[in-house]
């Protein structure tokens, strides 16, 4: 006789938030930590790494899948955004997650949502201060909608821990300070980005390079490690300015990749910075275009995951 | 031997945020549903009938009693606003109330709020289309800093009802937008304006009126009365400047008040309108001056209170 070592059935596929929030209920009565890990799909190890930490630290765990509108503009790759369900429910299933949410976008923006931002009502979230600079200055409405869909998102699964991964950096910030501020009721975790053997950043726009971009792309994260040695060489008289330009020589070796930022900043104000790294640490991002795709990455510095996602 | 009618020990007053969620934590195990009552304190009837329906409708009642800053511009009344916490206290005892959390301002903001929008840092929460017109046009900011408080006060407090009262009509209806749009896990219950015996609907800020102010006053709820009446009588297809003009002739006859603006709107989209009232009904809302003292009133034509607050 042969016995199945999988006796499971896939986590359950949920698509109405009416029908989430009778599972959400049931375990409110049961007085389960619900884990949550928000994601637009085409799952990699990163968001696996998320599911992982999510499931290890709670009791039931939700992933929601999810292509938000609001954080595209009319000129950007909504249309062609990956998207890979069968496989995503795939991995999932192996992880043992409880519930994929996967929800219709009128089910999301019941009034409907147009990327042009002048003709846009209903209800939005912003976070003044930080949404500005880096890749806000490349996306000026990227976190209005990051912000809005993360409060929905929130709202409806009504989590008691949220996971979202480092790559994103500027948007950990972004939620970080939207969590504090609104006081939603649930621990946030940042947790650090999963990298390529070659250190590129995993991301599910690596999709759309080519085997030449493929090979180039890693610069990006080089640049960062170069700027960070720098630092490490020469100590602490070092100047942002000084450390953004080691970056910049290397990404400059690699024809195939155009370079669109880097940003020193402190990294709970996000502002900028000028001088010499402070007591706070930093956080040194950029963003590079490998053809047509952009990829973004970040690295902390003076300062480690734990502590900037927790400190007061 | 004499027993005192009352054990009650009055209703518990918080200040923090943790201690709240504590008192909130045990309510969830024991599955309460929890009533809540927003208001700015200076407390008159019009509160005590939105805490009697939140007695009526729920386990347990909470009133927050907080002075918002971020919906005063800076040459509003915010110094001067009411303040009145001890009578406040006292009418919430009689009534039963269970939770009083009364914030200091840096509790709610805990990176400072200041009245200069142009200043402002941190999280707003802004609902597009409902808040530039009416009391937006007046008070440009005056929604975006309700519609924030509201939602930190709703994710602290964690109600299952709110209770709002329809005489902040066009509050109601951003709140409203703001709990669909958004997805707040709550329902949503307004409640009838509460009068004085000759029409002047209840406010905190009534306490500004000289007596001669006082007098003068109820012309603006003559004036919408006056208008609904004209529609009663000349029928479907009056229009909505029409029921503009009756009012505004009944204001000019009292003169020392000086008419703000009178607005006839969709009471689902609060768009104006222009000719007769259509299938939805209308909010028929508007605003003067009786002295230095604004007044704010509406009611609702052809539809009712309680269509209006749950009509999909």
């Amino acid at each position: 006789m042969r016995l199945s070592c999988h006796t499971t059935t896939g986590p359950q596929v949920v698509n109405s938030i009416q029908d989430y929030r009778n599972i959400r209920s049931a375990w409110a009565r049961e007085d389960r930590a619900v884990g949550f890990v928000p994601t637009m799909g085409a799952l990699h190890e990163g968001h696996i790494t998320l599911v992982r930490e999510a499931k290890s630290r709670c009791d039931r765990v939700v992933v929601s899948i999810f292509v938000n509108p609001a954080q595209f503009a009319p000129t950007e790759d909504l249309d062609k955004y990956p998207r890979t369900m069968e496989s995503d429910l795939a991995l999932l299933d192996k992880e043992g997650v409880d519930v994929v949410f996967y929800p219709p976008v009128k089910e999301m923006y019941p009034s409907g949502i147009t990327l042009d931002v002048q003709q846009q009502v209903g209800t939005f979230v912003e976070v003044k201060g930080k949404s500005h600079q880096m890749e806000g200055s490349v996306r000026p409405h990227f976190f209005r909608g990051v912000a809005t869909v993360v409060s929905k998102l929130f709202n409806i699964v009504q989590p008691t821990r949220a996971f979202f991964g480092q790559k994103d950096g500027q948007q950990c910030s972004v939620i970080r300070s939207m969590v504090r501020d609104l006081f939603f009721p649930l621990e946030l975790v940042i947790v650090p980005t999963v990298r390529e053997a070659d250190g590129l950043a995993m991301s599910s726009r690596n999709r759309y390079l080519s085997a030449e971009e493929r090979a180039a792309a890693p610069v990006l994260f080089k640049a960062l490690s170069a700027g960070e040695k720098y630092l490490r060489v020469r100590g602490p008289s070092t100047t942002a300015k000084e450390i953004i330009d080691v970056a910049t020589e290397t990404v400059k070796l690699e024809p195939r990749v155009q370079l669109e930022y880097f940003s020193l900043a402190n990294p709970y104000t996000l502002e900028e910075l000028q001088g010499p790294i402070g007591d706070d640490g930093a956080i040194f991002s950029g963003a590079v275009k490998v053809g047509k795709t952009r990829i973004i990455d970040n690295i902390l510095l003076q300062t480690n995951v734990k502590t900037w996602a927790t400190r007061d």
